[in-house]
């Protein structure tokens, strides 16, 4: 079988056999560009050699000969002689690119004698001198696993008995005695000497290739991304051109287009007389790719001629590495750019117009996190970091060090901010700001009460008012005028449902929840990093929520977008041109609502009714605390008019659109003073008896109502069906509402949602409620009006009896997932208290995401599966169709929004802000499988509304 | 078609056309035995009677009126005939006995005229009189659906008038003058004459008992029962006899067996000159029906012999009514008698020595409530009460006052008992005792330091000491002594898993909790009934607790059993001969264990390791507040060692038998002080700067480790994941001390259980880690043991994926259910909450029965079938068997352990009292199913252990 490939022959470049890499090469060299020639051996190779025991397949070695021969009858060079010969480099490369995980060899062919020969040919000794000392090294570390430090040692000792500050001072003396050293210790340590025999070093380099496959990092960085174990690497063997030979000599990287605007043009950098790693270290400052122009216009003019041939090849934006070598171009490698998200679309809507590519593609092009960058403050990053990928030293060191993948990349990325502490990304975005500890002082702060530290040159730039990041151990209602001052939250206990978490998403903030965990110590007025760094008042920290809330010691550069830019704009129109499924908003009050109508919401799937009864606060603790029927039913009666005004204005403001509203769900004691609150409150006022009789009947319904599980206790339908009363007027209030606004012209499409079923009966016995108050409204009204009564299917039963749950006239007549208790009670997770162990969860890979986040299609998905399925096929029998919903907070989830979409649900709910991403991916997911198949009871299209 | 049978047509008995009670007077009229001859309207009939509107079908009447023209011509009497009047009486009855919930006419076909003739032919007016009186009122009542009261009321004037105390002082002169009242106030009511028409009141009558099917207790009850609404009621329609008739007529109820010991004699209770209803009314004392030998022994002779006829018939103890009417016996029904658990047992092996039914038969017969009672002290309830449902009065009223059908049943069976209270069945069983309210009173008390109530002849009966029931709204740690000292605990709130319910039960004690849901309010030292009781120190309440928790204020007589009778044993070893299913035991400790062993357990299907952990709190809580590792491991080595002491105690006691181990559980906090506490501790201490210090620390980590809902939280496998060393210690103590008790010649079969597993990865990391503590201890001591590592599925994720979780040389080597938790998170209850909504749920039948006691087959049920399809053939791929069994409470339930067969479980574990009951579910599930078919997986035999 054919195992080699030379970059010209005429086989396709089929990534899953050549690799991201090989395959570019092959296509370039195919395309007629200039390419140092070469050969790719397969990744399928690198699998058959790992099975047989680190052993080359017979076939293996003799085609590689062959591929080697047609390279140096190209070059007119030879391996191995001395009087012109060819060196090469060895590298890895898989289908799925694994940046920095595996090995590399350059310069692979020299030896004692093709050095000297290599030295007359080029007149260039310290050059040629300099690529054997670096070779001997490479080999040692990356080919033979040799102690590293024992080379450096060597290194720095010559160096500093010579006075030199850095590498490229070195003479051609200084580089004879270094070798002599260097080829000692590696005897000294590999047993044996530095192999003279060139073919000798491309095996051993081609070994350690394949092997690398399955070094630690390489593992670890596969499971933390998902990619499979058992594809392999190819290795591209290529001939070396060196940049840093001469001064007419020189290395860069370029984009196609601009990477942050998205504008049409060449972006990029280069170094004249430098390799590659001259311009990732940065010792000298590159000059603007603009220069290029200057420098060496033919060359300039070639380059971009290359440049506009591969976009139109790959129709995407290029990330080009290139080398000169004395005055001749190559192109070395290209990939799809990384790019910002206003670029992303800007890239993709001129492609459009450029005819390169349809809008489909372009749609495809565009990922949430573009939107999302978009739409939120985020840390300005370099440019040349959005690679965030490439370029990792000292990965193994730092696993060894037990650092995660995560970490270490993030690290490598994030160079030179200061990392000091990771937790819960609770509120997306990022915020640089002065650390308070006090909401009061915050408050005051803002204000311009209270000044307890400099206005600094950070405060002036964005208007002279300090931003500040707000530090509590946990938040309670009582910070809340503190976290409105504060531009982030960052607290050490506490999970994605915390107050810190709710509230301050809710208000807009950036906020990290539970960063305790990652080593932040918060004492008194001190916050310690793991790292020793003490954080006091008045410091700048940066948080930065994006998959991960990660914290900085560092003042770093926040941009804040305006407007979605109108190439995003654009793709969304088109998206909904194409999804087949809706995006509603969780909206609870006119303002959210408004919000999400904005952003192109078709309705509202979730709106709870919890705020109105906690805006009436004293109105429920009455009807708590009501020793009698009556007291009870005259303290409903105040909620009822309350909610009826609410729903009135939500109703009008959704102007037709569906609007699913949920009865009350939280537990009764979440209405009550807390335990400790109301003793505080007997102890102080234990003089007066009267107070002390009613702060005792006061504690006593406090205990009643206390529970060890409040998740799992009496709330939702459970209170609904002991206190009909409840659902009684909501039901009323929602009727009436609708029957008022309808009254004026506007068309109402109420979806009344019971919460928390997990029985039919239970369902049953609370439709009847809500039909009965319905009718009762209609009978006094003397007119009717369409509803609709269904349930979140939240609990595990639900799901698992979903066949009887939309059973008959009774049964339901929607259904909508709420994500967020399935996902804590499926799991067994308590989202408040998730906080101390699902970071590690994370880190140790013991689950691949946040079921938080993203729906756990494994598990969860399951019972979701079956649901539809078994919900719709019972409904058809009653010649129903069983609308389908989800409204957890995965709604707005890019992967969850996609498995929604694969198990056949009708529309996602998601936070008015969220509706431009699940939009995205609502398209997305349509392109992706087309229109779904019916073995889960979809019916096409969807009923309207 | 066929709709009516006369009793003595030879068509077969077949109880689903008849009903119970037509079936049986057909079986003992081809019998030949003397039955008031009659016809049966089979139940069909009335299904087509209850669709069609309430009309006969067409081919009723004339079929009707045959039979009755056959049964005129076998007495030679007619019906409407002044002469030589038939008089009928009209029945209800079943294929499924609803007693007492449907109507029934007697003395049909009386009229003026008729009344004259009889009087004529009888020379008794009185009594004829009064045959017509009670016609009038009863057809007013079931047929006419009049107001009763109007009748009562003219009958009490009149009594009241002449100075009557009781009916049968009416003579006939009263009589005339009543019947006049009856029929006028009878026409005023129901606008038209009483019908004179015999075969008019057979019509309606009949009709009457066909819409009774549908009546509102019916419904209930069948509801209630779980009896299918559409198999409808049979009419028997049968001549009357009189046993009020003269002094040689009588009447009277027999068991063909003691029903109380099951010694083979008749037992039973006759009235001369009475009617049945005479025999409950009870206001005159029967007679032991051995007087009857002597009254008329050539009857008692007949009567004998009929018994014996019908027993060896029926192959079970007959409860049979009789009536005499001038010296001719007939008997009215048979049925099977109920008996007490004792007698079941010992008729059911003496009917198989007396080669009357098999082994297998003998099993069936016996119920679990048969060795609940067998087991558990009871109350001794009348024994002619044990016909719980027979003869309940008012229903219909009780009804309407919205009682449910429980509730009217428990009180109809408990009279004259004073129910005052209903609460969740924590510890089973029945004590009468004097109320305490404290704790240590309750102590005190017993250890003769205090006498606050004088000793009554309720305590001289039973040795002097008072015998207490601890009172309180719920109990805490500090309630131990007390509990201890009590017979019993009833609390106000709290589920089963409450304190009280867990501490309780676990200490043998009789428990109620949760009963203030029902009404019972305990202010202070006064506990208020919903009547208005008040039940204060001192006074003698009973709790009894079998399905449900009922109080009772009145000292009821108890029970205490001794050992399980012989019989009950011998049953117990039949059982054990046919079960394919083994019973293990719920054994934390050495004595439990070797209590399961002496009753048979098959091995340890649970053993907990916490109570270890909470008997070195004090190390547990270093460990906790450890701040370093090496304090942390300090403390972690000292739980070694004391667990591995448990560990030897247990595999010595359990002697071959397997012993599955469950690693730690509960979460952190629940080992450190409460956070009210601690609180209190810094307030107390506040002058001692060091110990403030020490209590500020304790606060933070309790603080820390608090949880918005444990159940849900950092406990479990989580919790090893994240400490491992908890998890390395463990299994180092089991491997240890298995191989120590190996070593002096005991055989032993360890099972280490990983709990509280959500994915795949968690069971394997745990799993790593103790295979590696395994491997570890035996290269260290040069021997090696068999070990099996498995799980619980208790989370539903788990369940979900129990393909991968058994999956490969990694997986689960067994599942064992946990259905506990299972349950809660399936229905997202939670079980220390639950007594808030559950009680309510079940009265409302919104769920059936408790899903703690008795599996949700149809919703956790659903998942555990899956798991077990999905885990065996997983398993099976790696040529494994799985062995799955269940360890949650459900497991000494008898119908979840049916259940559990069905669905191809191995084993189910229960508590060691428990264990008889489970032994005998699991033989009768065998015979009722015979072997499980494969579709679940099931492979048979089941693996030795």
């Amino acid at each position: 079988m054919q195992r080699v490939y030379t970059f010209d022959d005429d086989s396709k470049p089929d990534k899953k056999i050549l690799g991201g890499k090989g395959a570019a090469l092959k296509i370039m060299t195919q395309l007629g560009l200039p390419i140092p020639p070469g050969f790719v051996i397969s990744t399928n190779t690198c699998i058959d050699f790992l099975k047989n025991n680190s052993t080359y397949p017979e076939d293996l070695w003799d085609q590689a000969m062959d591929a080697l021969k047609k390279v140096e009858k190209k070059l007119d060079k030879k391996f191995n002689d001395p009087e012109n010969p060819l060196l090469l480099s060895i590298r890895s490369g898989a289908a799925i690119s694994m940046p920095g995980m595996m090995d590399t060899v350059l310069n692979c062919g020299l030896n004692d004698v093709v050095v000297e020969g290599l030295i007359k040919k080029t007149k260039n000794a310290k050059f040629v001198k300099d690529a054997y000392r670096r070779l001997i090294q490479m080999f040692a570390d990356v080919v033979c696993n040799l102690d590293i430090q024992e080379f450096n040692k060597i290194l720095d000792e010559l160096k500093q008995k010579n006075g030199l500050n850095s590498d490229n001072e070195l003479t051609s003396e200084h580089l004879d005695e270094l070798l002599e050293q260097y080829k000692s210790v590696f005897k000294k340590l590999f047993g044996s000497d530095f192999p003279q025999d060139p073919l000798t070093q491309l095996d051993m380099a081609i070994k350690a290739v394949f092997n690398s496959w399955n070094n630690d990092r390489a593992i670890a960085y596969r499971n933390f991304e998902n990619i499979p174990h058992d594809i392999g690497t190819a290795v591209s063997v290529q001939a070396m051109v060196f940049g840093n030979f001469d001064d007419n000599s020189g290395t860069g990287v370029l984009f196609s287009r601009d990477p942050s605007s998205g504008k049409n043009h060449i972006f990029g950098e280069y170094l004249v007389n430098a390799q590659g790693e001259d311009v990732v270290a940065g010792i000298r400052t590159p000059q603007s790719i603009d220069e290029l122009k200057n420098q060496w216009p033919e060359l300039y003019k070639d380059l971009e001629k290359n440049v506009k041939i591969l976009e139109t090849h790959f129709k995407d934006m290029q990330d080009i590495e290139f080398t000169v070598q004395e005055g001749r171009l190559f192109l070395l490698q290209t990939r799809a750019g990384k790019r910002t998200g206003k670029a992303a679309a800007k890239i993709a809507t001129d492609m459009v117009k450029e005819g390169l590519i349809t809008k489909e593609e372009a749609i495809l092009r565009i990922t949430a996190r573009d939107i999302e960058e978009a739409i939120f403050p985020h840390v300005l990053w370099k440019v040349f970091e959005l690679q965030k990928y490439a370029d990792i030293d000292d990965l193994d060191a730092e696993i060894e060090a037990g650092k995660s993948v995560n970490e270490i990349i993030f690290d490598a990325s994030s160079k030179p901010a200061n990392l000091v502490g990771k937790g819960l990304p609770a509120g997306p975005g990022a915020a640089s700001g002065h650390v308070v500890f006090s909401s009061d002082l915050a408050e005051r702060i803002v204000k311009g009460e209270a000044a307890p530290f400099e206005i600094t040159e950070f405060d002036k730039k964005r208007g002279g008012i300090p931003r500040l990041i707000l530090v509590k151990h946990e938040t309670s209602p009582e910070d809340f005028h503190g976290m409105v001052a504060s531009q982030g939250i960052l607290t050490m206990t506490g999970g994605m449902t915390s107050h810190a978490a709710l509230v301050g998403r809710q208000i807009g903030k950036r906020v990290i929840v539970g960063a305790g965990t990652s080593g932040l110590d918060l004492r008194g007025d001190v916050l310690r990093t793991k790292k020793g760094d003490l954080i006091t008042e008045g410091d700048i920290i940066t948080i930065e929520v994006i998959d991960d809330g990660f914290v900085y010691f560092d003042n770093l550069p926040i941009v804040t977008p305006d407007n979605l830019p109108e190439e995003l704009e654009q793709i969304l129109i088109w998206s909904d041109e194409i999804a087949q499924m809706k995006v509603r908003s969780n909206s609870d009050k006119e303002d959210d609502t408004l919000k999400a109508i904005m952003n192109k919401s078709t309705g509202t799937g979730l709106a709870r009714t919890e705020h109105q009864f906690f805006d009436a606060l004293d109105t429920m603790r009455e009807m708590i605390l009501a020793e009698t029927e009556e007291d009870q039913r005259v303290a409903l009666n105040k909620m009822e008019e309350l909610q009826k005004e609410d729903f009135t204005k939500l109703f009008t403001v959704s102007d037709g659109r569906p609007v699913t509203i949920r009865l009350l769900d939280p537990p009764l004691h979440e209405f009550l003073p807390s335990e400790l609150e109301i003793r505080q409150n007997i102890y102080d006022q234990v003089l007066d008896p009267e107070q002390t009789a009613e702060n005792s009947r006061i504690l006593r319904k406090v205990l009643y109502y206390q529970e060890a599980n409040p998740m799992l206790g009496l709330r939702g339908v459970r209170l609904g069906l002991m206190i009909p009363r409840i659902i009684r007027i909501q039901s009323r209030a929602i009727i009436e509402a609708a029957i008022e606004v309808k009254a004026k012209g506007i068309d109402v499409k109420p979806e009344i949602m019971i919460p928390l079923i997990s029985t039919d009966v239970e369902f049953q016995k609370a439709r009847e409620i809500v039909d009965k108050a319905a009718n009762d409204v209609f009978e006094k009204r003397g007119t009717k009006i369409d509803y609709q009564v269904g349930t979140m299917i939240e609990i595990p039963r639900a799901a698992l009896t979903a066949d009887q749950i939309a059973e008959g006239k009774m049964g339901a007549d929607f259904f909508s997932f709420g994500t967020n208790d399935l996902t804590q009670m499926s799991l067994g997770f308590s989202r408040d208290d998730v906080g101390k162990f699902l970071p590690f969860y994370l880190d140790n890979n013991i689950l691949p995401v946040d079921p938080f986040q993203s729906i756990d299609t494994v598990g969860v998905g399951k019972l979701m599966k079956m649901t539809v399925a078994d919900g719709r096929a019972s409904a058809k029998k009653s010649g129903k169709y069983l609308k389908v919903g989800l409204c957890g907070e995965q709604g707005g989830d890019p992967t969850s929004i996609d498995f929604c979409y694969q198990i056949g649900l009708d529309y996602v709910s998601c936070s008015p802000f969220r509706i431009p991403v699940a939009r995205l991916s609502a398209a997305q997911a349509t392109l992706k499988y087309g229109e779904v198949d019916s073995k889960y009871g979809k019916v096409w299209p969807t009923p309207k509304n």
